[in-house]
């Protein structure tokens, strides 16, 4: 996180406390654009999908260009029926006229409480004055957007051509994105085709914001937009893609290293799979297990709930020639190794981030997730959330 | 859990600490029938199954007769490999000949910690020590499979024949049954007819065992097990289903409540669903969300976090006919209605058992599922467990 991170060239950001938090943090902000962007977007697969969720998916098969987001948090605006939906156009519609573009232009994202309708007196009034206030800085937009974040995330690339991306992403708890995680947003200056930027996104996706888990339990907000305006001119595709899988991966790992509760982040390297999709499902289990994530918690090195993992995961797996290493120490080939648990045990204590190596002895394919330990404090944390 | 139940007609078992367990506590235990049983089977799904999972199935296949159990607690022999699987035959091989019952005629089941070998030395001679002590009460035999089980769990059901079933099983973390539960064993002295049994058995496995859920982590060692060996004679089969699934639904209860850590049993019953199976998947996805959990730890009639998991269920939902109440107070119809919050939320503070009820407003089947809720304590047990 640099705090003197700027939006690329042609994006601006504005952030206020509307009054929706009770706490009075910020809690409303937009993106805007001064060029048409070419845009992809994935969101959840929950079948109770919050109206933000719904209203962009549609707006995306539309294929027209974007101009501005507009996010509120401490409100989910998620089972809201009819009127959620109402309130969720109007978002959008209030910040298209302040600024003069179709309110087509304008994608919406809310987070926060499921099923309570939003404070519109206070969003719409806030919209209004949003766009007198947009400057380039990214922190206070990435600030905005929290809930139960400890701390906002942001990451970023420059390419060859001189054009940047810059990420921002939020999520705490209820992080086990179907599609993308509880908003994920990137923009870029580069110019970019639309048809090549759709095609390769899920892709990407399924390796950086699918491959993250918290607890396991799927937001009905989840969302992942990128934006590229095109004001730093052509840019290589594939140097692009790659810059913005760096990107999301950044903030995927942000994520999962502040999860709710959270002392270290999990990382599960898989190979030896016999499709990368198997390497992917076998790496999340091992993260989502509570038993996995309660043993990094107390620094124990128990390769048997990773076995445990990998077996519910359901990938091919040959337990003969199955592999575990912790922390870089070989523990498990077929059968038990010998080694110095209590030095694993002690690395495991001191380090920000604990790393299992597992090759399933099946084929050659990898795939990596990452997680958190699980600890009392998730508990406390979610006891007393609210309803 | 009645103290003074007894094994019915023609079967008796045996306990003992064989010193498999650290804690000295017993370890080994067998039951055996004077005749032969027809029998039903179901085992983890998991890639990884247990060494005696993999040779029951077998066993299953072949559709011969079934005379004894063979059980250890401590060990589940699970990913130990061509040694395991030997250790495991040799086990029902030693039960066999003190008996003098064929090996096949053997069933196997070994739980606790993964990846370790038996002590074959201790296991064997605690076996042919075993059917010296055999006798009829219910109880040794159910404290002896118990792992972090808080309490031994049974139940019986009578049959207008005359005819009894008695239940037994053990499992309090690593609960999330693919198939069966971490060792369910139903005996009873009715004569049944064994393809009519193994016919019915799948779908009574999915209302009770696959209902229950813990931690969503599902052990390499599951498996169920019905005996029946005809002492009591002819028994009207619809009854002995009926019964055997009365009694099985107890044990998967007794297993929720008794949860690693758990403070309290979770019930979700769901219906208005499109099918039984996505009645059951969405009952069973909120009993599984660590969230929902969190909330009812701290008595929170969180019925947002209930849409979330619908919604991450992937069961059709009707989000505007959708209704939810807790603890028989309606809380959300299509949108949020208010209710006595503090009354609601006293009311899970004091109960044993707090109830959310959801009509997913799509469909007429129904479903019902069982966890617990998930406590400062989960963690440090599985913190603590042992590698």
């Amino acid at each position: 996180m640099t705090e003197s991170l700027t939006f690329p060239q042609g994006f601006q950001a504005a952030a206020m406390a509307a009054g929706i938090k009770p706490s009075g943090k910020t809690d409303l902000s937009c993106v805007v654009s001064e060029r048409d962007c070419a845009w992809a977007f994935a969101g959840t697969r929950s079948t109770t999908a919050a109206a933000s969720v719904l209203r962009n998916r549609d707006l995306y098969a539309s294929g027209q260009p974007l101009r501005a987001l507009v996010v509120n948090a401490g409100i989910a605006n998620a089972a809201t029926g009819k009127k959620g939906a109402q309130d969720n156009a109007d978002m959008a519609d209030a910040l298209g006229s302040v600024l003069d573009v179709p309110q087509d232009a304008v994608v919406t994202a809310s987070t926060g409480i499921i099923g309570h309708l939003l404070p519109m007196d206070k969003v719409l009034s806030g919209i209004e004055h949003l766009p007198s206030e947009l400057q380039g800085e990214v922190l206070p937009f990435a600030t905005a957007i929290m809930t139960t974040d400890t701390k906002p995330k942001t990451a970023h690339a420059t390419l060859n051509s001189g054009a940047t991306i810059v990420g921002t992403a939020k999520g705490s708890g209820m992080i086990h994105p179907d599609m993308a995680t509880m908003f994920a947003f990137a923009f870029s200056d580069a110019r970019v085709d639309q048809a090549a930027l759709r095609a390769a996104f899920p892709a990407i996706v399924a390796r950086t914001f699918n491959a993250v888990t918290v607890d396991g339990d799927t937001s009905t907000s989840d969302m992942t937009v990128v934006f590229a305006n095109g004001a730093a001119g052509e840019t290589d595709l594939d140097e692009f893609l790659a810059a913005l899988e760096g990107v999301m991966r950044d903030l995927a790992r942000q994520i999962a290293a502040d999860g709710e509760g959270a002392s270290k982040l999990l990382t599960v390297k898989v190979s030896g799979a016999k499709t990368e999709a198997e390497a992917l499902t076998a790496a999340r289990t091992c993260c989502v297990s509570p038993l996995l994530k309660s043993a990094v918690h107390g620094a124990d090195p128990n390769w048997g709930r990773v076995i445990m993992a990998v077996g519910r995961s359901g990938a091919g797996v040959d337990i003969e020639k199955l592999t575990v290493a912790v922390q870089g120490v070989p523990v498990f080939a077929g059968k038990p190794l010998g080694y110095d648990a209590a030095a694993v045990s002690q690395s495991m204590k001191d380090a920000a981030e604990v790393v299992f190596e597992i090759d399933l002895g099946v084929g050659s394919e990898r795939g990596e997730a990452w997680g958190c330990d699980l600890s009392a404090e998730y508990v406390s944390i979610n006891a007393d959330y609210t309803t």
